[in-house]
């Protein structure tokens, strides 16, 4: 299968809800609006981010619709399940409503216990498929890091289309981008105080969470980091990892981040049962962090 | 809703796969036959040793109906899933098939991110099913803990039902014997090293994965328990942490239980993708450790 | 060498201090008495609840001079070091002053790396020492833990006298107990939340640090144990968690402890740096919890 | 105190042994020699590398004083020990020996409980020594992190030199080389498979274990870093973390570099109790990784 290699800036797009927890479909598409005028080149849907493992399975699937026929620029759709079946599964509903690219994370709750488990869950996955497949590493998440050594038996997979890689380890990420360097494999950071160096160091983009409000400033990263400005590159970062600080206030940090996006009236603040909106002293400190903007 | 509290061996069956991954019927009925002859009160079904997490979610619910149609003693549900939402889902559609019980655990892959919203998931699950519902504790695959603090909030839910406790942490377990004792909700061990030391202090009953083969040892153990008779506690504990070695052999240590099903002739040693069966050296040591039985 | 089998309750002795960070050593004799007058059969000094890794070496010789001087009970004397070589150099220190039995750790901070490592330590010790030596698994402070089989391979070392187990594991304990069966190894629990379990199963004492104010509690606990009063070890086992949970409400789990002794008029709360007694609120909610006392 | 601030390579010098366990006086020249020669612009004595934490007290004076009589560039002296107090009585003897400055870590064993405490312990330290410090960030070993949040407190102190920091953080590493940007703190990248983005991002330097025997891959590492060739840090980055694995390869890590030191006839493989040189095929494995050398 033909495909381009993907780069930019993919934000794991946030899912506004209503009070009752049903998509909020005008306040996704004014989600959508806003990452598409901030300039990002893709989108990541049903993420963590997004909620994606949280939200019931009839949301999941309809938001990949809604996002597939409103954006006008590439769509990613999440399929965060717990086993290689289950993620099969998913890939076919994927496959019926016309998504290109899906991404995929490692076995949870039963973890993968070996090497070889992790690569035969990937090559069942991608066998089993005619969408490309995007491998997800989030062992904070997930329990179980994709060592590099599996990456490297993946990208002659003619449907394998590269990596997000969440883990924070810059080491492993030169490793990745080594391997990847040169195969159609895309290789994204997904850590945002590390994924502007990971981007000057050879990765083809990223995907930040906080990109969802402020898409400039990731866009701005992914240009100084790929002109190799180190300075301009380590400035963005730092102003990144400012921004980053912000998930950290509330207990629930999707709850966090969606409070921005309250105020900026992108979306109200509701989320997927049991998270809440955060408390009111949380919600000032946050109002406080984000006045002067990110990104300038 | 009236329900009788649940007491004794419940163990989490495992479920025979014929080679092309598909439920081998027949093999799960010799399992359910082999369990009710070695005398144990109920079964759990779609649990960790029963890939419940693993299984396409069609033969998840297919195995399910056939444990409640077939067994002739009490069949409590596993619902591992990842979310509140997606939890009730899944509780849905074991109302639907006759389920009188279902076990769920906390969130897992994004999860609970404080005590609160432990304490709302369950209460909303509670609220959300007529079903009977017992909480799961197994921190080393969700990796959220459920304090006691928790467990104390919800033991006046009508239809709470108790708890399985997979921790291992013995003071935590006789908090939870104190908070549940007096209430309807019944306390079960899930550590094999700890599960008889949990009935000799109180807790009502036990979730064994090996007691799928060695059902008698387990039955023993909590009739000693129950009698204590501490000197035979120990002796079958002892016993029951040397048949837990059995698991470590493989790297994937369902793999491990399955062969000695396999050596039993009641099924064969198919595992869902991606597992596998142990390497022939591992067979033999398999072979060998179960040699002289367990349970005596 | 000659030994008897230490068995009963070592509480490890809290070291009272001066303003200035010197031994309180009146009040160190009053902490002494108050221990033998509650029935404990011997002592810990400079475990991790007597600041043993924290106060100047001078300091650490000194109180074990001071309290094998002062003690009419066994003590046995703890030599936390990060290495083999530095261990061998404190027990020479402790055979110097006339002590019997040493208490010895893993190597930390560069910890063992294999098995093998961890038994050619605790042989070398063993070997280099006419002190009985007693092996101290705290995997918390120490990042590694002594399993079964490490232990082993020492019982029959003539000069290894037991061992204090703090891993809070009743599984591990539970095999520790049936290794050291019959040879002169003792076997402590030294975890709080587990030890009255572990001495119902078969332990031969326990190291209690909130025995240092309450040491009937865990006199009681062990004569209740060693009768096989299953509910009264339940109970006090109970109040014992209770107590240890006041142990969390400091960020400095020693200075709430040392509050406590302070309330009783046994010594000031003062700490080695960069410990401070606990904040305000923090003393408030000790007293409250303590008031009705423990082990009634 | 006037101070320098260090930049460059300083590797943690590895400490030869003659087979009772003894300093090898000879062979540490020639490791000083080989350092020297291969353009570093600092040694580190006593660090993890260098046994610090292992080897006995009187081996540790002896180092420090051989290092500092024989090296014609500075050294920089670690002081790993357990606790403030302790580490106080160990600056006093590197100020008896003429030692300029120290390497000091966070408490361990009984760790730190705040951050409050973290800052006690390094204010405690700065105070009471003329030596300037350097902390010191090894989570693996410590079991505590240095937030930058710490560091923030420190760099305005007159004798705080800066700090390594080895937990391989790199969103991390980048605030600390922001806090300390202008300040007379050094920042010095521990972490191998990072160090070279360290350096990239504006560390000052790095401290690599591996440079003991390959030190021009560091230098040119540290040369292209500040030249910001891109392209040549990734490659030399790589390199590095290839040599990294060779660390890997036996139980002990540093067992494994000291056979490199012998197959180079640097020096013997002999390690302090209880380690052991690497079993005979992973001394085949060392011999065939290194054959093409590292660095060129």
């Amino acid at each position: 299968m033909y495909m381009q290699k993907l780069a930019g800036v993919v934000p794991p797009i946030v899912v506004p809800l209503n009070g009752d927890g049903t998509l909020d479909e005008a306040g996704f598409q004014r989600q959508i609006d806003h990452l598409t005028a901030g300039g990002v080149q893709a989108l990541f849907t049903m993420g963590t981010f997004g909620e994606g493992s949280v939200l019931p399975r009839s949301t999941w699937l309809q938001v990949h619709k809604k996002a597939l026929a409103y954006a006008q620029i590439p769509v990613i759709c999440g399929a965060i399940e717990s086993s290689t079946l289950r993620t099969i599964e998913a890939l076919k509903q994927l496959e019926d409503i016309g998504a290109a690219t899906a991404v995929v994370t490692t076995p949870f709750f039963y973890r993968a216990q070996s090497e070889g488990e992790l690569v035969r869950h990937f090559e069942a996955i991608c066998a089993a498929t005619s969408l490309n497949v995007i491998t997800y590493n989030i062992p904070v998440n997930s329990g179980t890091n994709i060592p590099p050594a599996v990456i490297r038996r993946l990208v002659d997979i003619p449907n394998y289309a590269g990596l997000k890689d969440s883990s924070g380890d810059v080491g492993q990420m030169l490793e990745l981008i080594d391997i990847c360097r040169g195969t159609g494999a895309t290789v994204l950071g997904g850590d945002v105080p590390t994924m502007g160096t990971a981007m000057l160091l050879g990765a083809d983009g990223c995907v930040p969470g906080p990109g969802n409000y402020f898409p400039q400033l990731f866009v701005r990263l992914w240009q100084a980091a790929q002109k190799r400005e180190v300075d301009e590159v380590v400035r963005l970062q730092l102003e990144a990892i400012r921004l980053s600080k912000v998930g950290a206030l509330a207990p629930n940090w999707v709850a966090s981040y969606k409070y921005i996006g309250r105020l900026m009236d992108l979306h109200e603040a509701h989320l997927a049962a049991p998270g809440q909106p955060p408390a009111a002293e949380v919600q000032a400190e946050i109002k406080r962090l984000i006045e002067g903007g990110f990104g300038g």
